[in-house]
């Protein structure tokens, strides 16, 4: 099928539907029936089955001035991927809805799923089924992800003299957002010594990493609201408190540089800016674990605390969709 | 809290959750984490998992001058247990995406969970998540739902000398669109004894319903693109040929009537009109089933015969999302 450069309009929604099976036949043994049917058939394992569900708007969610529909595909992919990992579980089998602006080209689809394939084939996932169709203005992107667990670890199991740990330095992608927007063009490759870079790269192409050992984890999210919000999310949940040690939330040498640079705050970036998709978790205080120690749960209250003592309260701050963006 | 006409702007995002948490609450016994996690946790059975997924977007899949929320809602989650039904699955947990422009009052969607839970208490579908966001224009809803079934019914198995049934009069629906396009405005309450209102609330508020037995079914499919279109999916997959007999397609009196009021061909609605939500099945000639037998699987070839033995081939012509629409 000559799909090179083809408007979508012309290729009809089942030859799309067509293309894209094409590029999807590395499914795992235990789908029965993938995409081209009314229903994705899968043969359930004996674990507990997740799913989580994110919905991605053009001009909402991402702009299409400074990120290519490749890195567009990857980062779709890999906030889903996030949550499965948050629960402590593996990512299997993905489902994707399409909203396709009618003038697009056939091009633009084949470099989305070319991003989505590249993390899927990293993590094994199958792409088993979707929806695709038209939208008036803007790209719309619908994943749903399902996994797999033995033991699942939600937001509700917190306790007072727990620590709170978290995966890697916070706000870089944030800080490669507003990098980005100053930007507002696209990188088509990354410079590998370059400071921005490694920041943007953050922002565009994340990279979730599952936690290895959950065995004594009490509770865990993904940070993607922002660390404010995603803390004040495990309290609700686990009727608990927190305390962040502001000392303690890791940075990067490149978020340092280039915040100071811009004139904004590191450690402010990094707790209300989100889209980190790292892993925020709470356990025992003497955890073996890779993760920085970044806090510590209480009965009540929520706290910033300095080394000198100065204890300041937080509010759940952040980016919050309905409301403004804080950062 | 005091969600009642309050913009979403001012609920933010985790006050709608909160809101749509409250209206999910029955929940089966196999759900152990529903929304406001991460990700749903459901326990497997020993059945297959279905998995089927539908994107709706304003303007393009319905229009908000002539459908109220709650009907849209019923539509949603309708279309999506009609794809269940079509792999003669059960549907059991429905997981919604929502994109919401941001100057929607929350009333708004609060119907529009009416309509949802509306069907899914029918069904015994349990709400289990889903992603809440901000749109830039237009309202989008992106439904993902899971079912099972024992024994799988695809599109691939039609056999030469096998029938083709379709379990209800077609061609309802798009006359119904038809008439609300002209009328342009919301019907709040159908009139029980109008033909007009029995043809819009087809389109409005479809019924799905599954086929009780599917032992002797050799494949199957629910008519949403349309008769002629969808029964060529049936032809691609299992690869043979099917007529069509033109005096057998069921047709119900309202269409005829309303038809020929409008001076269209309800025979030609039937056949290329779509959104029937209907099941279209083959098996063997001497079946015991209450559907209606409308024509035979061959070797090779797509035609419509009549009663005459005038022999017509047929294209898979209808709906398609990225062509026009040929009714």
């Amino acid at each position: 099928m000559p799909v090179k450069l083809n408007k979508l309009a012309q290729l009809g929604e089942f030859g799309l539907i067509k293309h894209i099976q094409s590029q999807c036949k590395n499914l795992s043994s235990d789908v029965l029936v993938g995409i081209g049917d009314d229903a994705a058939v899968i043969v359930p394992q004996k674990n507990k089955t997740l799913i989580t569900s994110d919905m991605m708007i053009e001009g909402v969610h991402f702009d299409l001035s400074f990120t290519t529909f490749h890195q567009l595909g990857y980062k779709f992919i890999a906030v889903n991927i996030s949550d499965i990992f948050a629960m402590g579980g593996t990512p299997e089998h993905f489902i994707v809805g399409l909203g396709i602006p009618p003038n697009f080209k056939a091009d633009n689809i084949k470099d989305l799923y070319s991003g989505i394939m590249k993390l899927a084939k990293k993590h094994k996932i199958s792409l088993i089924g979707g929806d695709t169709c038209t939208s008036k203005n803007d790209l719309i992107l619908s994943g749903t992800l399902l996994g797999s667990a033995k033991q699942v670890v939600t937001r509700s199991g917190a306790k007072a003299g727990d620590s709170i740990y978290v995966t890697a330095p916070l706000g870089d992608s944030a800080m490669g957002f507003s990098l980005l927007e100053k930007r507002g063009k696209k990188i088509n490759k990354f410079h590998p010594s370059s400071t921005a870079s490694k920041l943007m790269k953050t922002h565009l192409m994340p990279e979730p990493a599952p936690l290895q050992n959950t065995s004594k984890v009490t509770s865990m999210i993904d940070i993607s609201d922002g660390l404010l919000i995603d803390v004040s999310h495990i309290c609700d949940k686990s009727r608990v408190g927190a305390v962040i040690y502001k000392e303690s939330v890791p940075l990067s040498n490149e978020l340092k540089v280039m915040a100071k640079k811009s004139g904004m705050d590191p450690l402010n970036i990094a707790l209300k800016g989100g889209e980190d998709y790292a892993l925020l978790f709470t356990g025992p205080p003497n955890m073996k674990t890779s993760a920085f120690k970044i806090g510590e749960i209480i009965n009540k209250g929520r706290y910033i605390i300095d080394s000198r003592g100065n204890k300041t309260e937080f509010k759940p701050e952040g980016y919050e969709h309905f409301k403004k963006i804080n950062v």
